[in-house]
Parts: structure tokens; sequence; C-alpha cells
């Protein structure tokens, strides 16, 4: 039951292939950070966020824990700990009628969650 | 299409009436904040915490912009501003078979919106 793409989604989780999620990516795909309210445009650049979290989330103990699903659309939530730290958020995905992904949106909890994840994207993103 | 537990808690979202969340909460519901790891246990918790959310957004912009459903849970993203500040989250609810609600998660994005909210919210809870 679970759609194609999130599948080629959380097989890309496992996998870290950047070939992969830029098939999944639709050009004008959109990254809406859990930090900052300014979506990141396009398929490149939601590639480099998306890259970034599956290498902080790498070698964690992140999961997906429960998923809710729209027509074209589906809520992916997951859990992980950072040194220590527990963050717990959503995943939500919107795609197009081909199956690529044209939005992509991250929320997470509690604060001390998003804190712990902040600085160790920036340090992704920077380098 | 939408549940019942869903729509009534879409109407306590207008009216605000406090008896109305009563009768929709189980005893032993569980409000997990955007801000604080820790859950808030049982029926008069969740309920101080629900109705100073509601407080904090009433008179705001806040609405629903978009839900998903599962077989007993719901996913309702909504945006609100909170003095010139967007605020982008999700009510993550799961109910039981008597249609009360069990759970309820609140995540909160980007980082200023989470920021605009916690003190609203701790000054209501405070006072």
């Amino acid at each position: 039951m679970t759609p194609q793409v999130i599948q080629r989604w959380i097989d890309y989780i496992g996998n870290h292939d950047p070939a992969v999620l830029d098939e999944l990516l639709a050009e004008d795909a959109v990254f809406y950070s859990p930090a900052v309210f300014t979506p990141q445009q396009g398929r490149a650049k939601t590639a480099t966020y998306l890259n970034a979290a599956a290498k902080v989330f790498g070698g964690t103990d992140f999961r997906y824990v429960e998923q809710w699903y729209g027509e074209n659309s589906a809520i992916l939530e997951f859990t992980a700990t950072l040194d220590g730290i527990v963050v717990d958020g959503i995943d939500m995905i919107h795609w197009d009628a081909d199956g690529r992904i044209v939005s992509f949106k991250v929320m997470i909890r509690p604060l001390k969650g998003l804190q712990a994840v902040i600085p160790r994207m920036a340090e992704l993103l920077a380098g």
C-alpha cells in the first residue's frame, strides 16, 4: 500500500545514493526547512538539504514510526536520537502525477531536538 | 468524510468551549508539546495546554490548510501569523474506539514561529 515514490524515498534513506534522490525530485521541487521560513527552491537545493539530513541522521537510530497518506502526499513521522537528544519529527511530502517529489517539508519537536539538528545541518551545508 | 472527533475538535477551535474539550478528551489523554519533550499526562493537563493554545491562536488568522487521516488518527496542518511571524504546524491527533482523543501532538516550524509561540503559551500556563 506504500506509494512507490515513498518506498523509493525510504530506500534512499537506507542507501544514501544521491543519484536515486535526483531521480526522485521534480525539477521545481521545494524544500521547507524545520528551522528557516524561506523555502529552498529547485531540485539542486532540495537535494542538498535532503542529502545533508540523510547524513545527519545516518548512523543514528532514525526510523519512521507512523505514516499517513493522501492522494498525492504523505506524512511520515520519524524519531531519532542525536547525542542523547530525542528528535521527533515529520516529513510532509507531496508528489506530482509522474511520481516525483515537488514539495518536502520537515517539522521537528521538541525545541531541544530542533536545536540539536540545526548546527549539524549548518555544518554540512557550509562544507 | 471528516471523522466526527475531528469535526468536534474543529468546532471547539471555533467556539473555545472548555466543556466541549473535556467531552472530547479521554481520561488518559496525553499532550506532546512542540517545545518540551516530557508529555503532559491526563485529561486535565491536556485540556490546560489545548485551551492555552486556542487562546494564543484565537483572534489570529489561524486556519487548517491540509488534512491526512488514518484509521484512528489524523494530521491537520495549520498556519497562523503571530505579530507578523508565520507559524506553520501540525496537530497529530489519535483517538480511541469511543471517539475520544487519547494523544495530541503539536509540531511547529520554523524556529522563529516556535519561538513566537513558546512565551505566549508560557504566560497563559503560568496565569
